[in-house]
């Protein structure tokens, strides 16, 4: 039986006409206190305004909290620095709209690039501790080292458009949930300005006047208050958990059975906004994550499909396999290994079969007479001599498979962990002014984090939500708030 | 440089106490005159509702009118029986529910399927002329013929999934722009009714009381009018002339060199129908078409990547190859053909190269060395056995490729005409109510056709754009009239 939860009605804004009464007012109120609400609270109270956020669970933290606390920052950051890495701007800026596509958001890219460095500073300054130290690639790192390859930097075919830097900024913190150290730092910034924090407080659509956010209705302690504002920010993180938006918009993810996100992410803040005037774009992108690649020599297996073919170089990034995997293959791929290369995957997935012979493993997984073995001689003939003519896997993740027994990891969606979590969302100026479906901003309405489509339409490296939360979030406070006081 | 056409701003609503005075009224407003807002005026006017009209062109048409002329219909119409094939509403079903996905609208097919017959009927009482004849298959019919295949049906794996039937109905016309025809006898017929149609009349935005829809605005002999309405069916086609539109929503139908649409769809429906608190869903994904199967000979050539690999059989409907080639394959695809099976085809495609074996053909094509002589290989060891473990061809289009010469024939997006016009728009119930992102009906709207998602929420089957814009354009009309007599 399928038991939905209340979404509730989100985009029915309510006509600052029927307001009878205002129970509150702020000059900027925030939805959701996870870190691109933090950040917002922050720039907009130090800017000058009065800011109130609202936050449906007992406290704040959201998403961000449950994160591995990895921001990818570069350009010439302190810790690539004193790690030994060059970086600039300009290759941050290459690799990223190669990366970030197709149709990636030009001006935020840009925007953020050269704003990397100083954004750095400014997280450190508010107290989030960073380690001058290189922890190797990977989605988050084990240790409380910093710095990591946390994209496809080395693979082809961005290793030849943008110079190599590793950006995967990871939060100080001896494991891998230092997520909840950079919410800890962001929330004590926030509890250090005047801006007033309301837990347990549910919001549930926009007052608007003739086309303008004037303030919002939210539940609060179980009762109703309408709380006036001259700008509203909607950092209320994206959709996963809301079946019936994934159904409508990206029935695909559907087929991934974990969810990066915490109970938050029922797509209100889009709606919100949508009913608002606000347009959500990019709605059926997702970040799929396969985490096939830990430990490391699993690299050097081959991925295929079920007609035993390889569909993409094993050493991209991790999002991007699954990218690739799930929409691209339906779901149905395995990694194939020999006894060399094998090794216990740190993510569960189920071993699909262990043979003697290439010959034996077809057989097993049902494929297509002859089609795994020449995949994998072809595979071994060029590996051998280091080289990858179909996919151009770098050099150093290149083996011949040759040592029996043989065996698949089963990475299809039915028995393997694809992560994943939403990356479309309202369509926003790099400031966070929410535009509708013409392209116009819609007056007093702002947005940022996975609310938004932001610096990753697609193609996503890690550390780039927390850095949309984190950037533009600030971004969006310190506009609303000089909004206001124009 | 890029100039855009001034798209409006049509998702700016007017609220209804901006409005001085009404110019004009009716029960039910269409916007546009193509065969949904032809058939939507048909079916309220018949229902007793005072109907209204407008066209932004100088006549009736729009995209219906550029078209073939093919309405995918099936369930056992009196032309499949006629032609000697079998159909039921359920066999109808079961194909379009497993090749209109991931994510089919089941309410939609459902309908569509059960009423097919009996909408066949209506076609045909309206004066559209179908002949009793089977053509073969394709997406149009160069002679008067109707019949045809105009989907996957034959083809793995649904053939296996549903027992085949030709369902494409194409209008008798003795070329393939049938779609004039069925709009001359859909706008004779609108001209029977009470209906008023005002052309030249550029619909402007929606009027909106209080969340409700309640009229429009339009620029009519280059003046304002404000009609008042209790219904407003938005009929206004796709955005694929919308560049703005496709960047922000599709970025990869933007390599397509050819859109099937004429110049009205610029996503006004949709916009407008955004702007009254309508959802536009499903907006990533287009119909993508390769006409590349005609003639059929073709077919009997193998497709493949930059590597030299298949990714298809080739006996799929154009359509679903146009999907895999673009969006899985960067539309980076050659049909490799020899001296037998090679014709030149019908659609423009330049040949790629030439070449006596197919390991120059290989070099010429600048592909991993071995790839393609691997590919053809395989194929012909298992087409000269009629097989297609890899792919499941159907045995009638399995060929050995071993006549020299061979060639390339270039499918790549810069090179060959890729077709696109868009599926994604407004989400609606089958009676064309316009629903929330929370899913709730927005009151006083509706939309059919382009307008909207429809039966293909993805992979199309040719027809099915007419079928939409017909039968729910009906629904619509219908539905729209009676609630204003409610």
């Amino acid at each position: 039986m399928r038991v939905e939860r209340d979404m509730g009605k989100a985009a029915a804004v309510r006509p600052a006409h029927r307001v009878a009464r205002w129970d509150r007012e702020a000059d900027v109120v925030i939805v959701g206190l996870g870190a691109a609400g933090a950040c917002a609270a922050v720039e907009a109270a130090e800017a000058g305004a009065e800011v109130l956020v609202l936050e449906r669970a007992s406290g704040g933290g959201g998403t961000s909290a449950l994160s591995t606390g990895q921001i990818y920052l570069g350009g010439g950051t302190p810790i690539q620095q004193a790690c030994g890495f060059e970086d600039s701007p300009e290759e941050m800026f290459k690799y990223l709209m190669a990366s970030c596509g197709p149709g990636p958001d030009e001006a935020k890219i840009r925007l953020y690039c050269d704003g990397s460095v100083a954004h750095f500073h400014w997280l450190v300054a508010l107290g989030v501790p960073f380690k001058p130290t290189f922890y190797g690639d990977g989605s988050y790192t084990p240790t409380d080292d910093c710095l990591s390859f946390s994209g496809s930097e080395l693979a082809y075919p961005y290793r030849d458009l943008a110079r190599p830097a590793p950006r995967g900024h990871t939060v100080q913190h001896p494991s891998i949930e230092a997520g909840a150290v950079l919410m800890q730092r962001l929330l004590a910034a926030v509890e250090r300005t005047t801006a007033a924090v309301q837990a347990d407080a549910l919001v549930q659509t926009l007052v608007v006047d003739d086309g303008r956010v004037v303030g919002l209705v939210a539940r609060v302690d179980g009762r109703e208050q309408v709380i006036r504002a001259r700008g509203v920010i909607l950092t209320a993180g994206g959709f996963i958990n809301n079946r019936a938006m994934v159904d409508r918009y990206a029935p695909l993810l559907r087929k991934c059975r974990f969810r990066a996100a915490c109970d938050g992410d029922d797509g209100r803040g889009i709606r919100m906004g949508m009913g608002a005037g606000g347009a959500a774009i990019r709605m059926d992108v997702g970040c799929i994550v396969l985490p096939f690649t830990v430990p490391k020599v699993l690299m050097k297996g081959i991925l295929v499909n079920r007609r035993g073919m390889r569909f993409i170089n094993e050493d991209v990034y991790q999002t991007v396999v699954g990218e690739a995997a799930l929409l691209r293959e339906g779901g149905e791929v395995f990694l194939i290994t020999d006894n060399e290369t094998f090794a216990r995957p740190f993510a569960p997935a189920e071993i699909a079969a262990v043979e003697d012979t290439v010959a034996d493993l077809e057989r097993a997984l049902g494929m297509p007479s002859g089609s795994l073995q020449h995949t994998v001689a072809v595979h071994n003939e060029h590996a051998a001599r280091g080289e990858d003519p179909l996919f151009h896997k770098a050099a150093e993740y290149l083996a011949p498979l040759v040592h029996p027994p043989f065996a698949a990891l089963d990475y299809t969606t039915r028995n393997s962990l694809y992560t994943v979590f939403t990356l479309g969302g309202l369509h926003t100026l790099p400031t966070g002014e929410v535009l509708t479906p013409d392209g116009e901003v819609v007056p007093g309405l702002w947005a940022a984090g996975r609310t938004t489509s932001g610096l990753a339409a697609q193609g996503y490296s890690s550390g780039l939500s927390l850095a949309d939360a984190t950037f533009f979030g600030r971004l969006a406070g310190r506009t609303a708030a000089s909004r206001d006081a124009a």
